[in-house]
């Protein structure tokens, strides 16, 4: 299956720069794309799931997968990329900011026989989706969760979630960053680890604290 | 199996203060709560699942279930209730505020045959738990998902994992609301309509926002 994975070099993660700079948000988000392949990868051939990734990015990178540079809008240049007519090949688009997904997660999306599959993110958005059928068209703007439901509805095609919280959970801000910490191993949490973040508690309450000592 | 639904009618939800005054916190919280009991009692009897729910409360409180008043803090309170020596009976904690707990989302806390499996909330809480062995003690206090992990490494115990956005979303701040408008059916997203809540999106930020014309 083709998963495309979209994903923004010139303007890394700028929701974090209260905690990074943009040296730092350039090299994390690029930790996420990482993970993100290492795990597609390791998905690829397992759970009679075969995995085809392409990155979609805004400007050229050099990464462990094959990249298409497209500098239009992400729903404009993801929606170029989904199947266009009948008897076209399904495909995924998986986020490059989802730093708790594993394999197991992932493969979720593959398990219902709908002809659009979606993985909600937090806030309203979609993380994930597969998409079977040459009438949906994606619309990442706004709450796209609901408006990728209307979509589907307005055609009248069926549609199945995911619910999972790894797969919910995209890294945009700094209180995301504890989830990184707490429920990863991959190569994000290492590059915050190695940057000195660690999960404080004060009062019952968890964020994160660094030590630029 | 013994549910416990830890319920604080006296100090509800305060974190919402800045978008909801007190008595309507106490209503939404109580819709909360409603939703959870009533999941629960649609799970009673389905997918093998016995449920036999407890709200656990810290005042008294008016329901649909049996009620045991502790007002002791919630570790302390839900402590008491834990199997204590073999051959006692498995318990299950789900909080009162998953408002986008769904009756599929809960019953798959009972599939591993773990002695102690763990639903992560956000920010490192532990928003839902099945019990199965007496040596496995709650600490809710701070990053409750990583204590715990802990304290069943400290007791050889086995732990699995339940991975699960809507049993991960405890609504305890704001822009919790969002989530709740665009996932759920139950008593609480109706509550928050009635209250004119609706979700915005500025900016293709996504956002709740109050009509009190």
């Amino acid at each position: 299956m083709r998963v495309v994975v979209p994903f923004a070099p010139d303007r890394p993660k700028t929701r974090l720069a209260p905690v990074l700079d943009e040296a730092e948000r350039a090299a994390f988000a690029r930790a996420m794309l990482d993970d993100t392949l290492s795990v597609l990868s390791t998905l690829d051939g397992e759970r009679g799931v075969s995995v085809d990734p392409l990155v979609l990015a805004t400007a050229p990178v050099d990464c462990e997968a094959p990249v298409a540079v497209d500098d239009r809008r992400l729903t404009a240049a993801v929606d170029d990329r989904l199947p266009a007519s009948d008897g076209d090949d399904p495909v995924t688009v998986v986020m490059s900011d989802l730093a708790l997904a594993t394999p197991e997660a992932l493969a979720r999306l593959f398990e219902p026989d709908a002809d659009v599959v979606v993985a909600p993110g937090r806030g309203g958005g979609t993380n994930a989706l597969v998409v079977r059928h040459p009438d949906f068209r994606v619309d990442y703007h706004g709450a796209s969760v609901r408006d990728h439901r209307a979509i589907a509805r307005a055609a009248d095609l069926s549609v199945a979630h995911v619910d999972s919280f790894r797969l919910a959970t995209d890294v945009d801000e700094p209180a995301d960053l504890v989830e990184v910490l707490l429920h990863s191993e991959g190569e994000a949490a290492r590059w915050l680890r190695e940057a000195d973040f660690t999960v404080a508690t004060t009062d019952g309450r968890v964020d994160i604290e660094r030590n630029s000592g």
